[in-house]
This record gives structure tokens, sequence and C-alpha cells, in this order.
């Protein structure tokens, strides 16, 4: 069960309003790695998993923070439109250059469908959607994603800051900015854990039989491309990651096999199969096909 | 540019077909984590880039092989729907409930839209979308990305291993789950080299000043679940995984700050704002505003 | 803010697994009209609400207690999913029609991507996304849309009622069903208090002076289909619901104009304008434009 | 059957070009609450529709009305488009920053993809999709649901009306406001019809028996956000809307379970389950895996 | 304007009930080439249409006779769904494989969201979406563009009329192959008269002059697989079909370029640049930053 | 197989940065007709095809030659961002119009997003979709494809040329229509050649008897519209384009039927059925329910 409590986890007012900022905003909000995201996927890994205890009570309590940060981000979009010219033309003087480029750079959508509120997009107005999130099952993988959603969150928010000097504003993201370091430290000490511990290993999924997958290659290094420095990197050479394995390098595949031919499916899916004169074949399949029939 | 070689990278025929089967290996080539997620990734990565040599060496080398691995499958799929029965009427006794079965849990629209072919959907259906890549230009955050990628992709592969039978859909497999192995480990080595050389640290973005993100919250745990062995984690005590501060835990926030006060946007959003008996002043409002056009 | 409490609403638990079940539960979990579109809506009408007091508490209530069915409903899923057949091939005897239906009739994803757990989708598999909420800053408008989410949530919960003979399951539909008789009255009492008290009224929005409408038209039932019956209808005749007209019935419609000519938009639009004979005049304008570039 | 008129129900036909504001228009053409979605709506309405006679005259009737709304709005945005700057380098001065502002401001697909034509999207450039759509069969729920999408629909029209001064614009939104007036009140009426005739009553769908539903719940009100002022909403005391219940209030959940343990899948799913010290097991099953398979 | 008339251009009745076909015919109602698309289509072509007249004409006809053809199929599907087992538990013996394997085939939503109606979706459940139609401006394009829709739409109606048996089914099937005939027919004589007419010739758009485009490549024929027959078409020797070049064959790129450098944004972009030992830079850079800032 | 060498086809770097323009280019990157789209569209042509020989060499020499103008197209945008103003507040003067036009105009997400780097997205921000291809097993309807989506190419980058007066652009958009000239002579040649083969034939399917197609309305062209004037095109009168038939012209059907009584599904589908007076039949409805239960 959730609860809300009517505070904010941090002051979430601007200087002034600024309805292009307003639209930026809606990345870190509602777009791939948005807070929307991270609570929803944290969410669902804690409903997802299969072991009581530190683990589950990590996913639950973040995700119920990162539903707080929607609440601070949609509360600052609000603002941020409160008192900005949202196209309405009686707002400036008609051919003022400056108002023009607001409105073009708005999300239109802020005014007409949301009356100067927030909404459930990101930056180009495209709609959040479930197939952002990750739950799997298997910690090790979902820590990963979890990493790579705060990385990449928190990057976002470092772009953003440079794109105001708004002291409200700033204000939050520096918080957001830190809650962000914060995660990035929590999901990869508990995928560190989660090793230590035995309960995950690499390569995921580790309690997956390699004896079961091509040992041939599950070391090698294949380059396609034709660039050559790939041969210089720690993945090229020396001892694997999980401690399984050493690294060759090869130029390009160690491997072929000719293509199968061509597949001849049942003549009613109405392909193109027979090459040149192929009419007389025809007229005999569509007679076999009626008679069938 | 790329160039095509008609042959595969391994061996890719079924034993016998299994249409049932070719909808559930669409997950691994066309959903969030398929092949064809992993080769537009890897190449938009490399067309970002903002330095040559070996990263980029990297991302191209594998993007090839991955476009290589959309081929395999894409092939296996066309041979599991060949000769299966697609739904056509007197494909069986039109009351065996084993051909209803296969019919009822295949993907319909392999036999109506492809004739008997791959399509660039998941295993239900979606069509792959651009919004499942990542590609930030920071290659710490995108080879976390990529690491968890491989992840997601070889525990899938592991699950449909055991949902067939079939020899030669088995050795496809075992040849994608060694590939997978090596792609792990290859891209958790180059994080690793990138923090080595310093181009890029924790917290990402590393370049991004610390002192500018508020330093009171950056490294606490704040619990917002009732559950309390979150505390025991790694996360939440000693120092952090970044070794730039000390894991704090503490319940729930340790800041609060008051919600603003309701937005009041312009009249001519029709927004809901005075209550209760407000009609006298919107008749008011109105009146304002006809005088105003 | 949003704290979480490691209890559920009430009791979710199955009597026995039903992977073809746990999908179709998708829907009120993650569908146009289930349980993350109600608890997102309600949020984001709270975030864009321009009044303080008992509609923005009543929308932040509810919106707290709907993330809580959703956990109830995630919850159900990875139950019925977890001793179930899920297309692991050993799972039962090869050629056994009623598991083959079984797998036939679930969610794929449910095994291949979420390793026996819930998705943030519907039972057809597409995402949730953000485009299935309103939030329009309107209450009148809102609490209409809101009521109608009840209304179409408790018709399909109903309906899944009658597809289960599981104590356990229906218990919790049970429980369901009830919450959405509370809230489709609620909606509707919300409704009925914001005209009482005046701060919106028929036609939404009240405050758009009926006088800039076109006052010939705005009353007028006109029929473009040619059934007969419409006319007998309430809205064909009688004082019209919001007190302010009377409903009048036309045949068809009671004003037209001509269609515009077509437009003939910039030649460097490549639109195909001129006809026939057009090449003289088109190798003319091809001239022009390269003299002008 | 349908058949096509070449005029329109109103003069559309604007006074100068405006490419920003065609951009604008695209919402209530193509967007969740445009006239696509109610012509479309309207259209499953009536052939979903389980009895003849005046609903579903009414619901044909409407569905054909607005594919002409449609049509003019699609005119509307082609005449805007028409002599607008498109982005063309040379339609004026490089550096005219009001024209740099249109040329930002418009949906560049106008020009790109529609070479200055109306195009099945909003006005964010998302294309119209099937999901915003509602045909459920029961006709108090839908009606519910047309009400809401023509009151969305003349509230998002509203504000469009104060983004241009055009006299040809407005004089067309004059017509689309009177429209959905009338379709506001014709929906209510409607519904309001239903339950007079006892078709259907509240709450949706009626004829499930309540005996049914937890009685407990089923008309208390639970207050799980921390604002104390939802207790003087009519929704919290005397009765219910529907006639058939005592609204009541309560602070919390006034029911609550313990959540169940953990599920634990087949290990051939690959989550995580045994913590800690899980490597001895895993082996274990890997063992037992293999032999088995 | 458009009128409804509430006759059917033909008979639209199944023989017996069938959920599973009522699926697959969702592919040719609401799917990418299904009757929603073309009528759309149609539809935006003749309002972006630059010229009055037979095309304009040609256009709206088709569009308004396409519309009738989606309700024929809603008509249809509703009456297949009337009868059929829907997934309720008591419509049959629970353990009868042909029954599960009904409910296992067929769309769930018909059941859960439409109550045994049709929607705007495709066989696999995917929302129509606008992103599905073309219509530039350009005829020659559209018209190709239409071609093709048709032939795809004829192509999926064949393989479907093969998998039933109902006589009614196919009857109605067989009246939309023989429009499908008569609308590729169509399309192609539009195309070519177009071309007689000289208002667009080979290569669209044919006013954009040749001279401008890159005139050493134009007819080139680069052959980037390692294939050796694509040398015996057409394509790669003789005249080319627009009568202005001639085709000649080549292996591979005639044309080559070195990639540019890397790109170097702004450093608060916080992209990877500077390898190795990039941490002095950072710092500096940073420091800059702040400085600046 | 795919191979990666690190060469462009053709050179691609612009004079000078334009962030508005590549958001414009995106839409030839990733739009419905954009490259990614063509080679996605042709790679999976060549894996469903069921015969060998020289129109499969055709589809994957021409698909590898597409994924490398994507490249180039992904190496333009880079650099037209690479030194653009992306938003970042000290990039210039504040209340620079011109400035803020540029930021107005742009991919927010390029800057957000991508640090400077190009997306798999239209030039609204639409992500890339598997929807937008064609591969259906029929090779002249999926030539006719081909043609189609190179026209439509063509066509966006002849516009797109003069929206920019960039030498550097304009070079590879010449290179670009070049090709584009190309591939729709191709594949039209490859059309006619497969036509004169015999292996396809008009209509397609050629292969689906036409005497089992309702052989009363396959040449009649009915006109739903108004319009009179689309009885004088080729489509109207004369032998048709396939050789098989005589158009004939009619004002509106050829045939009529009534429409089906409406669908009385089980009443456990909770759709309106008994009008008026319905409630003494639910409440027998419901009884019997509940004793069948």
């Amino acid at each position: 069960m959730f609860f809300h409590r009517q505070e904010l986890q941090y002051k979430s007012t601007p200087d002034k309003p600024d309805a292009v900022y307003a639209r930026k905003l809606q990345e870190v909000l509602g777009g791939q790695y948005g807070e929307i995201s991270v609570a929803m996927q944290y969410m669902f890994q804690g409903w997802n998993m299969h072991t009581p205890g530190k683990y589950r009570d990590l996913v639950f309590g973040i995700a119920s923070e990162e539903i707080g940060h929607v609440e601070m981000l949609a509360t600052m979009i609000a603002q941020l439109l409160e008192k900005a010219p949202l196209g309405i033309t009686s707002d400036a003087v008609q051919d003022d250059p400056t108002v023009a480029a607001v409105v073009g750079g708005m999300d239109v959508q802020h005014a007409i469908v949301a009356g100067a509120g927030a909404r459930a997009v990101d930056s180009n107005g495209n709609p959040w959607q479930g197939s952002y999130i990750t739950a799997s099952g298997n910690l090790l993988a979902d820590f990963q994603a979890n990493a790579n959603a705060e990385m990449q969150g928190r990057l976002q928010v470092a772009r953003l800051y440079h794109m105001t000097d708004d002291h409200g504003v700033r204000d939050l993201l520096s918080f957001l900015l830190a809650r962000d370091t914060m995660h990035q430290n929590m999901w990869l000490a508990a995928a560190a854990e989660l090793q230590e511990e035995g309960a995950e290993l690499l390569p995921v999924p580790s309690n997956f039989p390699q004896s079961m997958e091509n040992t041939d290659v599950n070391y090698q290094y294949l380059n396609f491309s034709d660039g050559t420095q790939a041969s210089e990197g720690r993945w090229a050479k020396g001892p694997s990651v999980d401690g399984k394995g050493e690294f060759t390098y090869h130029e390009g595949p160690t491997t072929t096999a000719p293509m199968p031919p061509p597949t001849r499916p049942d003549a009613r899916m109405y392909g193109t199969t027979d090459l040149p004169n192929a009419m007389e074949k025809v007229a005999g399949r569509a007679q076999d096909m009626l008679n069938r029939e």
C-alpha cells in the first residue's frame, strides 16, 4: 500500500516563468530515463522479486521516493507555466520575436491539453510507455539496468542544469543530482553484494550451465569493422571479467555457415517462389488448390 | 559503409517446424533487448562518439556482428514457419485440438502479413521501436547500458533454451548464449578500462562538479518503505562505491518542504480555480476577457 | 511524497496457478482503463489543480489507493504464474493439447521477459502509455473522465469475474468491484458538488461566454444517418440539459459552405498542381527556381 | 455505407497564413480528444451496439457529422499552410528572427512529409491511435465516455480560440464550440434517458449483482493522503449517488492483508531466489536440470 | 461532409461463431494495410490535393467506399463473436482442450474491453495508428502508395480466405477481393494517366531538376552484397525506366570518403572526449565552467 | 553477415552548425520513409524471400547500401549539432531572439538525451518503429512498396534541399537524390521483370484464382462522392490495366444488403441490450446467472 503526504521532499519553486524550460524538464519526468520510469521499474522489480529481505526492501523504498520526485518535477513544471506566455494572442505585442520564440519552443500541449500543467510525456511530447522499464526477476541483471537508469538520469539532469540560470530550478536540480549520485552508488553496491553473497555471478544468468553454451566462441573478440585499435582494449586479451575465460582477438568471424536454402511455404501464402516462367506451375497449383478446397 | 556476405555466422536450421516457437524467438530478434536493439544501439553510439580509437572500433565492430545475429534469427524463424500449420483450414482435421493450440499460440501476423516470414516485432507482436536504444555520448553510462542489454539478452535466450528441444534451435541458441557471455564481459571490461584511464569516473557524469550538487543528501539512504532490512546492505553504511562519500541510513526523508500554493494560470486556460460561489467572479472574468479581446 | 507499507489493502492469493488468466488480469493492471491509468490520472490532476482543499485532497487520496491496487494485481499475477506451465518443454507430455492451449493463451513475455512476473502492459501485451490519462485543469471535465474510467474499469472487472472460478481471484475481484462502485459514486458526487457550488457549470468550460459560440446551431440535433428514431430521444426536443437552450431536430446539416479552392503551396513543396499538359509550366518553374537559388 | 458530398458543413477559410497555428489545430483534428477520435468512437459504438433504434441512430448520425469536422479542420490547416513560410531558405531574410520563430514553432512534418497539408497527428506530431477510443458495448459507460470527450474537446477549442485573432479561424471555432455544446448536452441527455428507461443504472454495469461485490467497502471513502478536507465533500457522507448505499469516511484503509510470500517459479526462469550463499544450491539445481533435460 | 446510410454494401453474416477468426479479420480492418488505413489515406490525400477535378473526385469517392468496408468487417466480427465462447468459465467443460484453444487463440480484449465487439486494432491487438498513412501532396508518389496498399490488402485477404471454410465469411471476402482487384487496377491506371498528361513523370518529384542531383551515380547499380546474380536484372543494364539514363553495374561503391573526425561538442554535454589520462583536463574544464557560470 | 568499413559512401560535412536543420534531417534518417525504414525493409524481404538468385541479391545489396546512408545522415547530424547553441544558457546573450528561435526549433532531445548526437527518431521526435516496413513474401507487392518508399524518400529530400543553403549539406543531399533516382528506377524495373517472367502478374496475388472473387464488381468504378469528373479517368472506362477486365462507371454502389440485426452476446458481457423497461428482464437474467454459477 502507498500513502501520500502533502509535502515535498525538497523545495520546488522557480524564480520566474519559463515555458520552454518546462518542456525540457518533461524529459526527466516522463522520458525514457525520467522519474516515472525509475519509480515503475523499481515497483515492478519488487512485486516480481523471489526473495524477501534487504533487496526487496531496497526496491520498494526507492520506488516510493521516486514517485515523490515525479511530484516535485510536476509541481515545478506547473509553476514554470503559470505566468508564462502560452500562445494566447494578446500575451504580447503580436510581432515580438522573443515571445514568438517562446511559444515556438514550448510544448503546445502544455497549454491546449493540460491548461498550464505537467503531462506524462517526454520533452518531445512522446507519452511515457511501459516498455521503458525492466523487471526480469534476475537481480544482477536488473540492478545493472537500475545503475544505467540512474547514470543516464544524472547525465540528463546535469545537461539541464546548464540550460537555465533560475536559482529555484537549479536548487531542485542540485537535489536531484545528489539523489542520483546516491542511487548510482547504491545499485552498484547492491550488484556487488549480490555477487559477494554468491546469489548471482557473471555471466548473467549464472546458474545457466556454461557447458551448454558454445565454448569455442564465448571469450572471443570478433572484429566486424575494419578499425584496428579494438585489439588494444582489455576486452581483447587477458583474463575475462567473470574470471572464467581468457579473451582472444580475431579479425572477423571464426565460424561461418552457408545460408540455408530459401523457404517454400504453402502456396496459399501467395509468396513468390518459382522463377522464371512460373505461370505454368502457378496454374497447376491454383487448380490443385481449388480441387483440394 | 556496410557490406553483406551471403553466409551466416553460425548454422541456423531447425529440425522441425514450430510456429509457436517462431513467435517466441521474435522476442530476441525484435524485442526491447533483442538483436535489433543492440545492433542499432551500438551503431548510434559509434556515430555519436567524440573520440576515435579503440572504443569506437569496438562499438562499430560489435554493431555489425549483431545485424548478423538478426539475420540468423530471421532465417531460423522463416524455417520454423515453413511447413508449420499456419491456420489454413485444411491443414488438419478441423477439430484437432493440438493444431488449434498451435494456431492459437502462434503470431497470426507471421501468416497473414509476412506469408510465413520473420517480422521486426517482439513476441507479442509489438513493433520494434527507436526508444529502446541508448546513445548518450557518455561512454561510461552507455557501456553500463550495453552490459545491461547483454545481460537481459542472455537471460531471455537462456529461458528460450528450455522452451524447445529442437537440436537445431538449441545449437543456434548455444551460440548466441556464448556471444552474450563474451559481450557482457566485454562491456564490463570496457567500463573498467574507461575508469582506469580516468576518462570517466563515478558518479556519471564525473566531470560535473559534485560541489554543485546538494552535498547533504548525496550519500544518504532514505527509506520510504516500512521494511527494516535495507539497513543491512552495503549501500547503507561504509564508504560509497565511488570512493567519495560515506553511506548513511535514514528512516524516510531527511528534508521536507511544504507544497507550494496551487498555480493560477491565465483565465483563458479555463481551469477550475475559484471555489465556492465562483460564478460571480467568473462572470466578471468573462466580461474582462471580452473587453480585452 | 509517497510512502510504502509492506501490506496489501486486501488478500490477493489464488487457489491455483493459471497463466492464461494472469494474462487477462493484465488488462485491469496496465490497460487503457487499468489501475495504472487511474493512479496516474488522479496524481496528475492533483499536481495540476488550481485550488487547494477538498477536491485536491480527494484526487491525492484516491491516487494513492490506486497504486496499491496495481500492487494487489501484480502480486496476484505473479502467483498465478508461479507454478503454471510457462512453455518449458519438459513441463508436460509434449503433445498434451491442454498444456499446449495454456501456453498458446498466455502472455509469452510473462515467461521470457519477466521470468514469471507481472508487467506494465495490457492483456494483449501493449505497453501502458501516458496518452491514456486525462488531466486538463478543468475539474468538471476531468471528474467526468474519472467517472468514465471507473465505469469502464468496473465493467471489465465484472467480465473478468466470470472468466475464472478461482475463489482467491474472485475474492480480490469482489473487492475491486466494490471500490469501483464507490469511485463511480464519488466522482459523480464530486461533479454534482462542483456544479452546485457554481464552480463549473455546463457546458464545459462554463466560463467561456456562449455568446462567442455560434448560437444558431448549439442546440440543434443534426441527423447525418438515415435512421429515423433519433428524433425520439430526449436530446432532440425539449429543454437542454444545461438549461440554457431548447433542443431541435433536423435532418442533415442546417448550414453548408462550398469547399474552398485547392491550395497551391510553393512549387518547392513538389506537390502535383497543374493539369493537364503540366510539363511546360513545370519546366518554367524549375528554371525560375534555379535562378532564384 | 458512407457517402461524401463535396461541401463543408461550415465555412473554413482563414484570413491569412499561420503555420504555427496550423500545428496547434492538429490537436483537435488528430489528438486524444480530436475529431478523428470522436468519429471513430461513435462508429465503433454503433457497430458493436446490441440494440436497434434511437441510440444506434444517434451514434451513427453523430459519427458521420464528426468525419465532416475532421474535413473542415484538415481544409483549414492546408490553407493556413498554403502561403506560410515553411522553412524554405529563401522565404525570408536569413536572420529574421520572426520567420525563424515561425519555422521553429511549426510542425516540420507539415512541410517535409505532407508538402503543406494536414496530417493524422496531434499538435506534437504523435500519430492518432486506435487506443484513444472507447466502445464497450455498455451504453451508460460509453455515453459517459462520450460526454467526457466532448467536454475535453470543447475545452481545447476554447483555449485555441484565444491563440489566434484570425477571423476566419475564429468563425470556424465558434461553430465547433457550438456543436460541442450540443454534443455535451446530447450525451448527458442520452445517459439520463437510459437510466430513466431502466436500461442501465448506476453503478455500471448495473446488472452485475451487487451482492457479489464486497459490500463492506463499496460506499467507504478511504483517505490515503494526509489532507483533511476530503471529508467535507458530498462523497464522504449522506446517501450515495446511485441511491443504494450510504457514504462513510475513513482515514486510510479499513482492511489490510499481509503480502503473500515471494513467488519461487521454476529454476529455469533464472530469477534470483536463494540468499545468501546461494551458489551451492545453484550448482545442485543446475546439475538437476542437466540431468532432467 | 459525410452521410451514413443504414445498409451495407454487401452481405456480411457468418454461418457460425468463430472468435479466433474474428481476431484474424482485425488485420484487414485495423492493421497497417487494413480498411481504416486506406479510408484515412485517401481522405487525407483529398484534403491535401492541389488540383480539383477527376483525381480529387477519385480519392474522395474511394475513401467513402472504404469506410463502408470498415463497417462490413466490424459487423462481421461482432457476429463471429456473438455466440462464441469468450473465456467465460462455464462456457464449456473446464478441461475441453478445443475450447481452451479457442480462448487461447482469440483476442482477449474482444471480450474484456469490447464486450464481444470489433476494435480499431490489428490481429495482434496493436491499435491502428496515423503513421500508417501516406498523403504527400505529390500524386504520382501517392498513387504508387495506394497501389501498394491495395496489393498488400488483397494479398492478406487471399490468405485469410483459406483460413476459414465459413461460407458467409468467404462470400464477404470474395467481395473484398474483387474490390481490391478494381482498386489495384484503378491506382495503376491513375498513375499511368498522370504520366501521360505530363503532370508528373519519373523520377518523382519530376520537377526537381535532375541537374541538381549527383549525375555520376544516379543510374548506377552498386552491389553491397556478395551475390553475383543481381547483375543479370533489367536494373543493371540497358535504358532506365524513366528513359533518362542508362543503367550500369558496379561491385560495391563507386565513391568513398573518409569519415570526418569525431565531433567535440560543448563540455557541458558531458560526453566522453579526452582519452587517456583525461582527468587532468576534466578538472581544468570543470573549473572553467564554474568560473564562467 | 554484415561487415563495416570505416569510410563513408560520400562526403558528409556541413559548412556550419545548424541545430534546427539537424532536426529536419532526422525525417530522412528515422522517419516513416527514412533510411532506417528502407534498410530494414529490404533486409526482411531478403530473409523472407522464397527464391534464390537475382532478386534476393538485389534486396541484400541495396539493404546494405541503405545502412550506410543512415550512417552518412547520422554523421551529418552530429556535425550540425557540434558547435550549435543547444540551449545552454550562456550560449548567447539571454534575450537574443535568433538564438531563442534556434533553441525553439531544434529537437531538444538532441541535447538532453544524445549530448549533441543523432537519434533513431523522425523530425518530430517519434521513435522509428517496425510497423513502417513491408515484407510480405510476395515480390510484386513488395517491389511496389519499395518503389513507393523511394519516391516518398526522394520527395522529402527534395523538399529538404530547399531548406538549407549549406553547401556541404546540399552536396550530400544531391548524392542521396541521385541514389533515390536509381532506386526508384530499379524497383520499377524489377517489378516489370517479375511480370515479364510471369512470376507474378496483376492483380496481386496473381495465383489466387479470380474465379473465386466476386466477378460482378471486380472492374466497377463505384462513385461514393458527388463529384462528377471521376468518370473521365482511364480507370472508369476501357480495358483494365491487368488486361483481364473492362472498367465500368457507376454512381454509388451496385450492390446493397440490409444491416444484420444487432448482436446479443452472453449477458455476462454486460452490454446494454433490452430497451425500454429493461430492469425486469435484467433482474431475471442476474438471478439466472447467480443460479448457474
